[in-house]
């Protein structure tokens, strides 16, 4: 038996069915994702028509080298950060057991257990035992926004790969601070993977391309697990194209979207326990009549099933937004 | 150990490293892809900027059932059929043994190898014995463009699912003949599993879309395995378009491209021993020298490492391409 698929962000038809409109009138705010998605660069129609070569692969994982700060590895290009959570159970050794500091985004327990490795969530990186077969950080941590420091991952990693373990650190919502990261790290040692989501800061989700970091002989090991061509030729030349860039101009237009949903937020008197330049995390004792309340409004949330206290807002795209999710607000809890 | 990576079509880039050109003035007929590529559909923006949201990938399945004649289940989409071959492992029962028809396309074999599974290559479907924990036929065939009657899968179908085995039919090169397809017939019981290629008959290999038909458990089985969102956005948007026409205007482009691809070769007095709408093989006693000869032209075709007289062209894309091919074969061999 495999667990229950967890409910998404993203999941406007399902809501649209249960609480009427269109599904493009929502307002979308349950997913992490840059609402203002930046230009696409032109597209070679050969990218579309052929296999993507070894030569276009190549300079995607040399331009996200350059991005990711990344000397020591060529970052592996994979469908979506997803698609290498569903490979994590292959770097458990035999009858070793996983930790998951907890809660953070749900596909790593699922696809964990769905393999039959037994997981504990942890509360943070003290007392990690150092005969862990693998330990999941995501770093800064969604939905919470809990950051570790560098240091104390450089150290657990240390301590894990002593022992044949593996340190999972996901940065999927690393590019605000790249001064935070562990990618610069990855490829020095065995024992350290780290991954990069492309969609979130970017703003194009629909893409589905993430990067795992990582010691040269593991990335080959995923790229025989994924098999050839796993990442779209469109992907990888708009992928190359955007990582040119030092984000600086993506960076500035996120803060600001974020500073406008905490003003809405705090203008309606809602307290945030937490975030990350992308999301803010409210807590309420009464979060499921408000979810109910914006849902009526055609206004989507993230809920959280292990803390009904609990909605994630994402960031609207622009003042008109703001200002339809204002509106949602007024008069709660007041 | 895993068995060293299979040198596919495509390699454009590594031979142009070796033979000289830049790799966008070779004429690559190394692989099975329409060269004519159909027009792109428009892309709505929100495909790039989203999560492909449940109602983009029910649209997409409803457009595959119409487009694959197959009423009884929903394909699922998958980034390529790659991603659907490395999955095979897990539905070979414990201890049982696969079959392939071969020689075949090679990653099915080695995939299987790769994951311990003892695996045959057969010469056809007589005698495949019912215990067979796994079946792989390609039909048509790639290479050599061997046909098996629907008839024939289909008892061979009855007799592995009897004994809990699975019969796989790879249709990657099956849109030139409906009619001789498996998949109108997927779904309806257990033990059947029909992979369609996307890529080749629309000329966008670039996009990795294929489908994975069969029973409804099955497909949630693939589906969990490949996690949420496996397949971009945009993909699944061009294939919801582009599987709304019956695909005849492009069937007519293939099979002129087919004609003159075959009055080259036959020009050259070359014998075409073999293929599908979409390539020809070539057998010669010196094949090696005039895979050679092409390469010092910058054209690339295919070869094979278990049949040294074997070439397979490719399709090229117009006269011009036609002339060039010509030009390089002549005088060769006479």
């Amino acid at each position: 038996m495999t667990e229950a698929p967890i409910l998404h962000g993203g999941g406007i038809a399902a809501a649209a069915e249960r609480y009427g409109g269109r599904p493009e009138d929502w307002l979308d705010l349950s997913t992490g994702i840059n609402p203002c998605p930046v230009d696409l660069p032109p597209v070679d129609p050969a990218a579309w028509h052929r296999l993507p070569d070894q030569h276009r692969l190549a300079e995607t994982r040399r331009a996200a080298a350059r991005y990711y700060r990344s000397p020591h590895c060529l970052p592996l290009p994979v469908p979506g950060t997803q698609a290498a959570i569903q490979l994590l159970p292959r770097l458990v050794p035999p009858g070793r057991r996983a930790a998951i500091v907890s809660p953070t985004y749900g596909e790593y327990g699922r696809v964990l257990r769905n393999a039959g490795i037994p997981v504990d969530p942890i509360g943070g990186l003290s007392g990690v035992g150092d005969e862990r077969g693998l330990v999941v950080v995501v770093n800064p941590n969604n939905p919470d926004g809990r950051c570790h420091p560098p240091e104390q991952l450089l150290q657990l990693w240390q301590r894990l790969s002593a022992q044949g373990g593996t340190l999972v650190v996901d940065e999927a919502f690393g590019d605000m601070e790249p001064d935070q990261a562990l990618a610069p790290e990855a490829g020095i040692a065995p024992g350290l993977v780290v991954f990069r989501s492309f969609g979130k800061f970017f703003g194009l989700a629909g893409l589905r391309l993430g990067f795992v970091l990582g010691e040269a002989p593991l990335l080959s090991r995923f790229a025989d697990w994924l098999g050839p061509w796993s990442v779209s030729g469109p992907a990888l030349t708009i992928a190359t194209g955007l990582m040119g860039g030092d984000g600086e101009a993506i960076r500035a237009s996120i803060r600001a979207r974020k500073a406008a949903l905490d003003a809405v937020l705090q203008g309606a008197g809602l307290t945030v326990v937490g975030g990350t330049a992308l999301f803010s995390l409210v807590e309420h004792a009464r979060a499921a009549d408000l979810h109910e309340r914006l849902c009526r409004g055609h206004i989507l949330v993230r809920s959280f099933d292990y803390d009904r206290r609990w909605l994630r807002f994402g960031l609207a795209a622009d003042s008109a937004a703001d200002a339809r999710l204002s509106g949602a607000l007024a008069g709660f809890g007041s």
